[in-house]
């Protein structure tokens, strides 16, 4: 199958640091390319990938402009228009706002599969129900697509990493790790007050480069921060896996109903449990008493962290094999490919996920 | 010809207050529509015209959300699909980021017009240089159009306004007045300041609906009001042209290169002469010592509000109706149309305009 994949602007694929959307694309076009598929992939400058690139913006724009809406429009009307001139099979796309909507101007020739990596918000609700009709959208959880049943999804896919690329590590230290944002909606300001009552060490992995993330870690985080809480900024992957494979537990508390969260698969492949909120994919990411913890309050979560050496690294190991690797995801999304260009449009039964009872 | 216009969300078309962009495209559906074309015009619910009007969004957003991206794209889409689908001669669009991406994925089946409202920045220039092979830009003013030549124009048409709904109105009184958005840019703190020194009351017509506008409202202009300065917000057109007839000037320091500035055709319509500054099309809307005066600093402003009485209020008249009329503008659009329609893409020679020495 000949596949345009398109990647957000944002960042390099695969990501140097922070960009989860971005990591998941990565495994796509290469396991995608893997699998026999002639793949393009639209991505900002300086990513690499066995499927062709090729890179509307030639460098990945200043953190300040993330997001930015003509930004997001340029890389994606720059992708569509070499697609209308191309000749694809399918569009897989990633991109942010204006990716769908030109998308939805192709009225299936060929046709696009818009993977959602946002939250269920008023604005998108109205923007994706105009869109539903033209699109074909993909679920990342199952929270997700129960957030919003009034639009049509032709499938659900949760998003896989390279296990390979995380090293399974025992036995574990007694600190604790947080990875995340610096942003209210992470939890970043919990996580010091949990790791201060439970007594352990914390690692902090933060991004803080967008104006808003600097000035909230400023005011609020840092203050708060004192001799056993070690700050990390721009690592590596190595840096990362080493970091969340040493760990006692990935401390995570989440405030916010998010789609996915690719960092807690992550922290399972190394054999870490995770203690988070049961608050968006959270819930079906993590198996209570087995992977990690879902706990609302500090005295719930401070309680599970001392719990967190029950859980077996080997069973958190074996969640992400079962449920989160790449090749599953990319199975997966052949299979919704296979589908919509057969012309099954909307199709609900594509990927089931056995969940959490 | 059947033509779409496709307005901004964000205002009701014609405005009941403010919305610059939302009176021109007013005019221009009247004044095709009357012309004697099929026009459909895409434009916020609320909006009347003699043209068939679709809303995609059934009431304006909230003026928090205006500008928003999402907002933009949803209207821009809904506009695109709905045209897609019937048949249109041509695409007049004055939307904003997404309406012109999505109307380059139309290669030209119809061929997609697209007004620059906005001004030249570095994202901009990026932006437009992608999308000026697939669509035909048109420039609202030399200045405009001199800021960046590395893009093709298919014309250049002033804004222009109805100008029987400005009554001409003599004598004057001897109160200045002020019409903008509560922005460092329009420079309403220069006005106060001008004012006071000229010893003039001042009417002030003010927008500070959006958060940015009502911070800097709040923090930086209230504190220099007295006792001589009038704020008037939300006021109805009567209100309006009932001041900028009456007042001896307008002063408007603008402070950063505005494409066009419809509030000084307004106030020249009325016979009330103009004193702002060198930047932007002020250069070429205003005709220096006739219909108002162009100063830089302070004291230059406050001594040409002086001398604003020596404008003749007929002079400022005249102007508006031989350059910035409606009729004039649908009559320059008429050609533009004409042309891009016809196959001359990109013709720079469409309705010159005897610049200012």
């Amino acid at each position: 199958m000949r596949i345009a994949e398109i990647a957000p602007p944002w960042y390099p694929v695969p990501p140097p640091g922070y960009g989860g959307v971005e990591l998941v694309v990565a495994q796509l076009a290469d396991g995608l390319t893997q699998r026999g598929h002639d793949v393009t992939l639209f991505a900002s400058g300086g990513s690499r990938s066995t499927a062709q690139v090729v890179s509307p913006m030639l460098d990945p724009p200043d953190p300040a402009l993330v997001g930015n809406e003509w930004l997001d429009a340029l890389h994606a009307v720059s992708a569509y228009l070499a697609i209308q001139d191309d000749s694809f099979d399918l569009v897989h796309d990633h991109s942010g706002i204006a990716g769908p909507a030109l998308g939805s101007l192709l009225r299936g020739h060929p046709p696009v599969v818009h993977t959602l990596h946002g939250p269920w918000n008023t604005l998108a609700r109205s923007y994706y129900s105009v869109l539903a009709a033209h699109i074909h959208l993909v679920a990342i959880s199952e929270t997700q697509r129960k957030a919003n049943p009034d639009v049509p999804y032709a499938g659900l896919v949760h998003n896989g990493i390279d296990v390979d690329a995380y090293p399974f590590v025992v036995p574990k230290d007694d600190f604790l790790v947080y990875i995340g944002r610096a942003n209210p909606d992470k939890g970043p300001a919990f996580a010091i007050e949990v790791a201060r009552r439970a007594r352990r060490p914390l690692a902090m992995v933060v991004k803080k480069s967008e104006p808003f993330e600097r000035a909230y870690w400023d005011e609020i985080v840092a203050p708060m921060l004192h001799d056993e809480v070690e700050v990390y900024e721009g690592v590596s992957h190595e840096c990362k896996v080493d970091l969340l494979g040493r760990a006692q537990a990935m401390l995570f508390p989440i405030q916010w109903p998010e789609p996915f969260g690719l960092v807690m698969i992550e922290a399972m492949a190394c054999g870490t449990p995770v203690v988070t909120c049961p608050v968006g994919a959270a819930v079906e990411v993590v198996e209570e008493g087995v992977t990690g913890f879902l706990r609302e309050t500090v005295d719930g979560l401070t309680e599970a962290i001392g719990a967190a050496a029950t859980c077996s690294p080997y069973a958190c190991r074996a969640r992400v094999e079962a449920h989160f690797s790449a090749s599953a995801m990319v199975a997966n999304y052949e299979h919704v490919f296979a589908d919509v260009v057969g012309g099954a449009a909307a199709v609900e039964s594509v990927s089931e996920f056995p969940l959490r009872r």
